[in-house]
């Protein structure tokens, strides 16, 4: 949970970078210096690729130090020790846009957990390739809809729209919401590293159409799905999260689409949060997540 | 569990035929007749092949009715609905030739279940493409050992003498636990349906070698196991059973490797357990489990 | 998946009696007489109380028999075997009387799954004893609101008011969906065997009051939620569904109440759909669960 | 999974200590000067007890500083931050005597582990409340084995000889592998913080006997198993890990008994490697557990 004192900031920072002795001893020294009380922190050595990475949770006491101040003090800590690193004051929501074709189970439940409080995120607008009737039972309070349909006609053409709602609306996340259009390689490519998306399989499995009718074909025992970061190679993006439930041999594909649902909208849940708070890392073609 | 009297003989029939009305009426009623008790029942109706599949326990006073006479009022059912039907008396356990190779956990916690007579198996063997001192820890309480290592060039040859041990030990099943050749497409043919694998990954996902390796090349957050009758078509038979656990980034291959031996050998375990208690029933490319 | 075919009426009849042996058989020959077809049937043969279940799906052409004259059917073999019995027509909805305070996740994840056609209900009203303001962001689709707010003076009266709605809108089930008032035992009674709850915990672990904080101050590994009918001893009523989620040291009260709301939901929806199926059959203290 | 350097030698320190700042980066720094290269740092912060835990691992060249020179070191900066802490070398085994019982399906399987190297233990005894022949099957590789039956009138002598062979043996840790003897107030106290027990229940649920019969009376949907520590009161002791299985109205007690054994092996033996590795720290009647 997080707690917020009315006297305190809280930030969150994460970074990586080629390891080497020192690093936390270099970092948590500043912090200190800095008059921060650290709350959290997660660090991971990868032995592979020789880089380090690090999410660290501390509070300052308010207006001690401007974020401008703060971010200076980073940026000369990350020349150093020649970092990738990204700073952010926990009590900001994050900007989302969010995607949607017919099935709104994943939206319904995403705007649940905002409204209620329970995900950190700001709105910013909904993208549809569905018009706005398509969910007559639902209400957006306030939120912009954007009924954008994708032909291979108008693809290029609509894409730039939505880059443009992007763009205008200060988003910082697209989630892709049981989205069933597949973006080009140019919009992956731009929203690189901020672009989540529910695949219905636990893949590698079932990858592209219909996974679950290809799940009842293969005659598995359990069914899953997927939240990742969307890349140009469709389905192959670095995993975020995954879950998966039983299934028998009297589910058929309407069983494994409405059991899915379920696994679906918790996987994606639980993926927008790790993003959120800064918990997920990009690292190459997979991630990592530093769970609570 | 599986209770015995002793004044009574318990009996497990599994069929499947093509679905019309009446089947239960009939078997049921015959059953009746002959002063049988049935104790479980399931059934599987598979709209797609029109195949209907039954597993009956039942029981009968010992010494009422002979097998012999017992099958005979089967087969006779079974001519009138086309049945393909197998019969067994539950208290006689299953002939299990076993198959392992280097690591072997799946060979000792099916031989634990065994010897504490959770698993109603009766080992007539264990085939090894290593030597005897592989194993130099284990017990194998007089259980016949065959070294019989394979080269490509010894392959047929040695099948030949897998497939002679096979019939001469009167062995049921074959449990591949962990045996890391790959059956010819003839041998695989042979066994057919009585044939039992341990693939250590959440299939359809990473078949072939090294699916750690490759779980951990991905980056999946979950990995698993997979247990499925054996054919010629390698890592796509009939799946029985499969689990996962939980893995995170900072799990390297030799931990999903140790990891995964707790998921392989649960998952064989209830794989062979469903097989022995005939509740895994062959249906296509895919199985019913009626589980309890 | 229920099929619905248009030419045929899909009924289910579930039934418990003393076992002895030809039940199935003389239920199964009178469905064929009638023409039926079954599609699923499950049995449970309870050692302990020598008492037999059984739930059967079957069906009819249209207008061959009229659901009285098929009744009348089933209360002739009732007679015989002495039967508690119960038949349906599968593509009735259940009137369901929906209960609520002041965390909505559970009904709006039940109406969510109402609204899609996923669960077979028509909820017939809401009851809640806080004022409608409290759920300003919802929409309930016309379904009956009643604020029926209790306080130890008025909780008779204000119970005789919820039996008045349950009767006069034809309620067959009551669903506590987190409401936090206890039922009286008359109420208790009165709704016995049409009234499920859900626990914030997984039972008998953690009953009364602030499951989570208990949870939290045991240091349990996992939590858990637990849907049971409700009987006149609180949290002892028979269980139809749990399920839990891993926590760890690092969550706080807030995060297991927020993981434990997506348990809650979870189980509880399906348990209503266990009933609503009549897969759930009471045994006791216990229940039967006939899970596809 | 646990990679040794032939030129490094590799220390896991633990700690708790009153938070206040500096924390982090004195004993970072303090590592950084002593030319440590840290590899894993998890920490807690309870802000409950407003205590703080720490857990570093970290290499040393071999022969850089003495293991004393090192707690030297250590206890410097504890003595400043008044911390309980405590260092070791990761190559190093930690003695472990193992209690059993009847049930011998915890112990086979740590001992199975130890062998193939899974788990950093190593065996100093094992006492059993039955004599040798109980296990008849078992291969104790040359293990002691002490048979200490237990009565009433004999419980104060016969723990003060379990006393003597835990001292005397050099051990660590005690494991209680399904040991059906409850240990006196005293024996609990001597043992404190370095004896595991695996209760068969989902903790709090169905303290004391027979929990598995208790479970089948309750009629829950899931059973579980619990690994503690022991303290002296029992079926309280702070919990290091817990895990469940579903079950259903079919199972009967027998059955219970049979998932039951699948699950408190596993959960035994994470526990075990999490207080081997040193991630399972008390605090208070709770644990923390960094997992990996």
């Amino acid at each position: 949970m997080i707690r917020q004192s009315s006297s305190l900031t809280t930030y969150i920072v994460t970074f990586s970078c080629p390891n080497r002795p020192g690093i936390v001893a270099a970092i948590s020294q500043r912090l200190f210096e800095l008059g921060a009380n650290i709350t959290e922190a997660q660090q991971f050595d990868d032995t592979d690729s020789t880089q380090f990475f690090m999410r660290i949770v501390f509070e300052l006491p308010k207006g001690a130090l401007s974020e401008d101040a703060l971010k200076a003090e980073f940026a000369e800590l990350a020349e150093i020790f020649s970092m990738n690193w990204s700073i952010s004051d926990r009590s900001k929501r994050l900007k989302v846009l969010l995607f949607v074709s017919r099935f709104d189970h994943c939206l319904v439940d995403l705007l649940y957990r905002w409204r209620i409080g329970e995900l950190q995120i700001d709105p910013v607008g909904i993208i549809s390739n569905h018009p706005r009737e398509t969910y007559v039972d639902l209400d957006f309070h306030g939120i912009p809809f954007h009924h954008l349909p994708i032909t291979k006609d108008t693809k290029a053409e609509q894409e730039e729209r939505i880059w443009t709602v992007f763009q205008e609306s200060g988003a910082e996340l697209a989630v892709l919401a049981r989205y069933m259009q597949i973006l080009s390689n140019e919009m992956a490519t731009r929203l690189s590293g901020r672009c989540i998306n529910i695949h219905h399989s636990f893949l590698p499995g079932f990858k592209g159409a219909r996974p679950y009718h290809q799940a009842f074909s293969r005659g598995v025992k359990l069914i899953g799905a997927t939240a990742h970061y969307v890349t140009s190679d469709l389905d192959e993006g670095p995993i975020i999260e995954q879950d998966v439930e039983r299934i028998s041999h009297a589910d058929d594909p309407d069983d494994l689409i409405r059991k899915g649902r379920d696994i679906e909208r918790r996987v994606l849940a639980r993926a927008v949060r790790y993003h959120v708070e800064r918990r997920a890392i990009l690292n190459g073609n997979k991630t990592i997540v530093f769970t609570p």
